[in-house]
């Protein structure tokens, strides 16, 4: 009981289409910390707060976008119990168990491709650092933030938004097989009967994953890092200002989920967000609706219009 | 999966010593929005973000102090399984069902006592308001935040601090049959065995209740409500001194949990906390370990000391 | 000795298409206080931590824009003097003598036209309200700030930026004849020795008035009031959001003076900011440069490119 | 016009038992910036938003204290003036002129010796750092804030709290020939008659300096440093608590200047402060009063009462 199942976003890999600017904008720009790199080249980071081994897995490759997202599950069994479940459920494909140590200091992962086109991977074993501050020592009276932060230095990853085709099949998997809750949704058409964006949360957080429906399979439109309040938010657009990194929009805040946040990208073009705020969600509390007609605020509250880039730019 | 079982506390029940300048407090300088009257003449009280019914039951009585917390729990399925557990596990007392209706628009309340003498309850209904603010009107395009908010205005009933003897018969109920984690805990002793204080979650939050070993049974420390900002703590510090509220400390940060805080009393001395900050909680996450030579920064991070009535004043 | 002269911008009055829903914007939305109406059918307001009886005067037209920005001056003899050297500079057109009463509880004002086509007054007269807060009561043991703020409630008008065709003219004025420092200046062309925008203090402000260099006379660009912090600007544009209100670009960053800024709009199409932030500027202190090709990130940090609306709408 | 004679606050000397520990706690506690030694061993620092040279001097000595405090005047010409009118006033002792280059980079001062025992200094030149944020590089396309700050880091040196008996006398000067503003006020007595502290702004500042009366000759309460934010001031008592640097008091708000505080201790037990906040000063204000029975409020506003130290410890 109290939180069981599918616990949190675990890890997102993310293609770059070369390694050195886009690690010096994860680790300068953005503030994560490299905490392993693998034979294929590929770099592991973690934000200051996160307790796991690696949130962030940064590949070279000749095309931006994310090869994966991973959610770490409560306990092997788990792991077990919902690989058979997403099995036997058909909504998936390319089912496939990624063995023990292919991340470094990961158990095996049961790897899979949803609906909307993305792979997704559950895991129930990462090494834990040891204090408070995911950072080294004991956990023991901690100070509540460690010395030496750089750059925006955001408290973990979040989430992401996400742009497919099946919305339909893959909310039936997120809410019916893994136990997620819609916390908002954006219906259009006539009847408003047509989901076009949807929120859904595992945790008392106001999304661990969204997708917008679009045409187009296994896209990527941003992975979110938290903040602690609006006054970092700007301390990071002065950031991303100060160091020429492009902002897509912000600060500002969203309708959807109440968050304050900017948007901004990374060398390879792949959005970043970094928020604040939002809601305690419970999973007894109904959905938000946004009507598509308020599309605008849902998404920007502020400017109530989507800026070019929202629906047009993803990677 | 995601959240299930016990999800939230659900309300708190206070004695005070009289209902007129109570009211006053809890709704004028606090904030709450008064929803209910019954004819044993309580008042029923919310907070503006808080989507059931009422968190806060005042009754005028000869004594301050907590009657009872109530905790909502996922189902009448639950509540009957959880009520049969405790029963089972022979660490509570005086069980007893209260029927539908004695809170108004709640179902049927489970109530027992635990080690540490507080009583508690587990329910599982209690009606929903409709829209996002918990205020009118449909749960449709919302704004962030309502019009017409007054005083300190938390946005929800957030967790108690709570002072017992057996504080190894509560933390075994909590953990081993209502399915909490610890999240913290103040160690003591020589050889550093001797658990003084304890914070529990049965959610991403920090803390949904706290207990501190004393030679009482059934006392009160706290009722804490959160507010989304340590400039929210300043405003409510402000509006405090503004009405001569008796305040006990802050604006701060407690080490325990991170928060933000300004501890303060009704007028019946039942102290109230606005807090924001802290940070999320995973159950596979290690309890942080506070040692008692460092009680003080652990409860208070910039004294680093406890002020005189953190542990004599309670009611 | 210290602050003498011109000492701050006492009052702008504003044109508008109605009145009624022009009041219900500057009461309302921005948070101002009606003090008084005159038989001319102009209403003046002022906001909460000013000490003078008005700040903004509004008054129906057929075409919105402003009529005149009041300066007060620290006695009637600097009045006088002022008066003379602005005869004697040449540089100024118009000049008028506006009898004591014209606006209610106010001395005579000195009107004239600046080489950019605006009208500015001086003043050394008008009746303070008695307390801390700028309401009602002695100015005795007061709280930081007043009970009962609606809207946004900035503390005060700050400054107005205005768009004129001879700036070298209106420099000479201000810095000659007015005792102001410039702060920050925007430099154009091969060599850089065209300014094209240029920032004002009287004061330790970092601005106290504007203009930027358009083939245009007399426009107004927007008038400005006060919030206290980057927090109170999210507040801003939350409320601007609710209500409806036109929003030109914010919340962001100004390069140039540093401020947290939202800008909008008034029902008449006046442009308002409300800014928290900056710094302490002093006489001594060499002004700031921007080059024309960082005009983007000099008046929008965190967009470096200036909207389509910044040069083009104006009133 | 506009801001002329004394300017502002130049330079604090302060006495310092050992200069390692003291420098450590100025420069990576506090987040000063070391820009000179001179022969005799003193260290001169300076704030990051600062264009003089330097404004701290700490000089190793056997007692703890302030040596003197510093202004800045606008020109040679009222140096000259107001050494002038210093000695005619016949307030003050121990006249004397100190070379310039006694300080690095610093013109001649004039020194003198107040009613309350303090020592004070004028001074005209200084030299200036070029760019915006006073490190280096041009003064041209500046970012809001630079790169690589450590510690508090505060903007600037902002004013002292000194502790002196001829309140009299020395507020006789500072307003009658040194020409600043009574902006607060504590008045004592059956009739309100004495005044025991007094706040003091030659600027727009809420104070510059301030003067508390106490049967004493010559004592330094604290030297103030200027943060931009309530937030920044919670970082600063995060910063303070995790150097295990000893804080007196705050966070918190004063009721006089209502500025957001907190209050801490340099190795030698001088007194240090950190703020935010307070509002715009101009010379029609009226002063606020303050009676002796609202002294609690009116220095700690939440609190409402004086603690221990305030007082009893100065240096």
């Amino acid at each position: 009981m109290a939180l069981t199942g599918v616990l949190r976003p675990g890890h997102v890999a993310i293609r770059v289409l070369e390694m050195a600017p886009a690690l010096k904008h994860y680790t300068e720009v953005l503030g994560l910390t490299e905490v392993a790199r693998d034979p294929k080249g590929r770099v592991f980071l973690k934000a200051w707060d996160e307790h796991d081994h690696h949130s962030v897995v940064l590949r070279e490759a000749d095309e931006a976008g994310m090869d994966y997202m991973g959610w770490r599950v409560d306990s092997p069994a788990t792991l077990k119990k919902l690989s058979a479940d997403i099995e036997k459920s058909g909504l998936c494909s390319d089912l496939e168990w990624i063995p023990a140590g292919e991340h470094p200091k990961t158990g095996e992962r049961f790897r899979f491709t949803i609906p909307t086109g993305h792979v997704m991977e559950l895991f129930a074993e990462k090494e834990k650092l040891g204090n408070n501050c995911g950072t080294d020592g004991p956990n023991i009276n901690p100070d509540p933030w460690p010395d030496g932060l750089h750059g925006i230095a955001p408290s973990r990853f979040d989430h992401c938004l996400l742009y497919g085709d099946d919305l339909d099949g893959t909310v039936k998997l997120f809410t019916q097989v893994l136990g997620f809750g819609i916390t908002e949704q954006i219906l259009a058409g006539p009847d408003k009967k047509l989901m076009i964006g949807v929120f859904l949360s595992c945790s008392n957080k106001a999304h661990d994953v969204a997708f917008i429906r679009q045409p187009v399979k296994g896209k990527f439109h941003h992975a979110s890092f938290e903040l602690g309040s609006w006054e970092k938010v700007l301390r990071a657009a002065d950031i991303l200002s100060r160091t020429k990194t492009s902002i897509d929009i912000g600060p500002t805040r969203h309708g959807i989920t109440r968050g304050e946040t900017v948007y901004f990208f990374d060398p390879s073009g792949n959005r970043n967000e970094v928020f604040a705020g939002g809601y305690i969600y419970y999973p007894d509390k109904p959905p938000i609706t946004w009507y598509d007609e308020a599309l605008g605020p849902a998404i920007f509250y502020h400017d109530r219009t989507l800026n070019e880039a929202f629906l047009s730019v993803f990677t």
